[in-house]
């Protein structure tokens, strides 16, 4: 595979994209909508040979899961392509405007990437969700998807480039790239120039070593050692509610909690309630000496338990002298997303969301808010826990950029 | 040279910098600019002995006078901090905040980056104008310039440090890395997790080697291959003023115009004029066949004539088609900085904004106002022609990131 042509290809389509107005590309969000639904069938022929060959090579149980569609998930596909129709179009908005004191008129205007690359692992919905946030957003998108769900969006993205060809938009603007090697993963690494921006989604692996080898800027995604630390001074009714919310209401994604710190004044009386009840929730705690003694079942934790994602009904757990402890533990450990605060203390509210350096620093409420959807951003692509360009939950206007267009009247210096 | 103990001293010392209130902060500078001011004698000593060397190993004279420095050009780098002081705080800014539906209050706040890293070559007054600059975005900076300017960094360097130490701000703050090998460069581009952004200043190759070999995301500034276009419908009085100033005014500098495209309705009476003006302004043309039928003295251009980035008194030039042909031109050639165009026609200025995909499109205007003081931003580190985080002159906001603060008053999902 040579990633020029289709990268080419893209840039014009991109070309093509940057130019259409909201009307156009709304219309062609729905023919994308209405394909999913004309041609399911088809979809889920692709999906079932993907799925028998993961059963063949003896994949686990949850990545079947994630790679398996049904009439119902491609419906919900199709209605968020609807959805993302809805939202406002990121690109013409003027971020900034004045008129200089010479006369000038400068508008800083938002303008598409151009293209973008998703380098994603064996969940089909990505390849419909990215192609249609993509549009919406004027860029062209190429996708290395999974060579185990390499029918699955062949199929779709086959149904999206007929939808978007019949919408009079450029069926190059969604590109599926070959995924029978890592050859045209590393390609699109490497195609600074071709390629604006990539986005990795997936496992913490993958971004790792698209963050190592690309040469093209990356936005990295998702990560998530979430922490909840129980100030001296929380609710402690309220404390057990936002834990147990934190980290059993859906454990598998990257704002569930995965740590819990407890300030040394309030540990007696909150621990012993806080590991039952998460015992009762199935959860197994990984403690520090301090939090063992306030429960039988509590395993230990080692340096490598409060550096883990673990993405299941585990959390490590830690007594902290102090707020600064606390501050000191997440700087350490954590991987800059979501960290949570409870506490009554206006003062320790100040100092925890000042010195907390992550994406998203809660007070009193649940890391599970830390989201596109939550946040009403509608569309998200990604949560970044990089500090450059966007930090976050990313919607539309994160995967844009600007240009200044400056008018003058004959104006030199 | 391990980049690891000066970064983990550049970490916490960016703790302290981004709590600190804008006051210290303003004080911090002021306080830098008066030891400047105070220690003149010393840096030029420094600078002195760089000169000397310079002179031996027989450095070009433009090499020379970049690295030289003088009390006028040392009392200009402390203006410039003391006019920093006077720029607003970019830390805190609220960039957007809402009430969700459920009563959660988000704010999406400034923060600053954490740790710089600025790789530059040998101009000593860059050294000055970043430590600042990081400075009053709240951010720590390690510098990494050039072996040729080593001991006027360090004297710069100590000067700032024992300001800021003054100023009861932590001298760590800023900090010079070893120039004498490329090794502290190399381990400057690798530490990703240590240092959050590396921005590196100087001529194409330095950028490029940065870009492809950097696992810390980069900010690309500076290379400008700026067009002028005159459209079929330009006013020719003020399409010679403004290809003049674009090209004349600053030669050596990014966004002066390296390229000219005349359209053919206009090249008749366009050319001969503006070939003898040029001529007399003391630059060479190198053509395309079609200019060359209006002036004896143009050079024949090369592809690789329209590709290049000048930085002297020769422009590019061709006749186009159309204004399509010029935007594809563009395109192909540009490096995306700036590009103006002059016309009359509304339609074509509309298109040209909206086709070429740079950092500024200039209409009616010299290329020569795509810069972060004439847009009125005051400081700038750099303009960026990439398009993720900034693009475009950088001034103070684009050295921050954002953080989400959601506050709640025991909110789960």
């Amino acid at each position: 595979m040579n990633i020029h042509q289709p990268a080419q290809r893209a840039r014009v389509a991109a070309g093509a994209l940057a130019l259409a107005t909201r009307a156009v590309k709304d219309a062609g969000l729905h023919a994308m909508a209405d394909a999913l639904l004309a041609r399911t069938a088809e979809v889920l022929v692709g999906n079932q040979q993907d799925l028998a060959a993961a059963q063949t090579s003896g994949a686990p149980e949850a990545m079947r899961d994630r790679l398996a569609l049904s009439q119902a998930r491609v419906a919900d596909a199709a209605d968020a392509l609807r959805q993302m129709a809805a939202l406002p179009d990121p690109v013409g908005e003027v971020v900034r405007g004045s008129t200089l004191a010479n006369g000038l008129q400068l508008h800083e205007v938002r303008v598409p990437f151009g293209v973008i690359g998703i380098i994603y692992e064996g969940r089909p919905n990505v390849t419909v969700d990215a192609a249609g946030i993509c549009l919406k957003s004027g860029n062209a998108v190429l996708l290395r998807g999974s060579s185990s769900a390499a029918r699955s969006n062949a199929a779709l993205v086959a149904v999206l480039r007929d939808a978007l060809a019949t919408a009079g938009l450029p069926a190059d603007a969604v590109q599926l790239l070959d995924s029978s090697s890592r050859d045209s993963a590393k390609q699109l690494m490497r195609a600074r120039g071709l390629v604006d921006v990539l986005i990795p989604r997936g496992g913490a692996s993958l971004i790792q070593s698209v963050v190592e080898e690309s040469t093209v800027p990356v936005i990295e995604t998702g990560i998530g050692n979430c922490h909840v630390y129980v100030d001296a001074h929380a609710d402690l009714d309220m404390a057990l509610e936002i834990l147990l919310n934190a980290k059993t209401q859906r454990p598998s994604v990257c704002n569930a909690a995965e740590s819990l710190l407890v300030h040394e004044a309030v540990a007696p009386a909150f621990l012993p309630r806080a590991l039952s009840a998460l015992a009762g929730a199935g959860v197994t705690v990984h403690g520090d000496e301090r939090v063992r003694q306030y429960g039988e079942r509590v395993l230990p934790a080692t340096e490598q338990d409060f550096s883990t994602e673990y993405l299941s009904l585990d959390i490590s757990a830690a007594v902290v002298d102090s707020l600064d402890a606390a501050v000191t533990h997440i700087a350490w450990y954590g991987s800059g997303h979501s960290e949570a605060i409870v506490t009554d203390s206006a003062a320790a509210a100040r100092e925890f969301t000042a010195r907390v350096d992550s994406a998203a620093v809660l007070v009193n409420a649940s890391t599970r808010f830390t989201d596109g959807g939550e946040f009403g951003f509608g569309a998200e692509i990604g949560i970044s826990t990089q500090k450059l360009h966007a930090r976050g939950p990313m919607g539309l206007p994160e995967l844009t950029s600007t240009k200044y267009v400056v008018t003058g009247a004959g104006h030199t210096r």
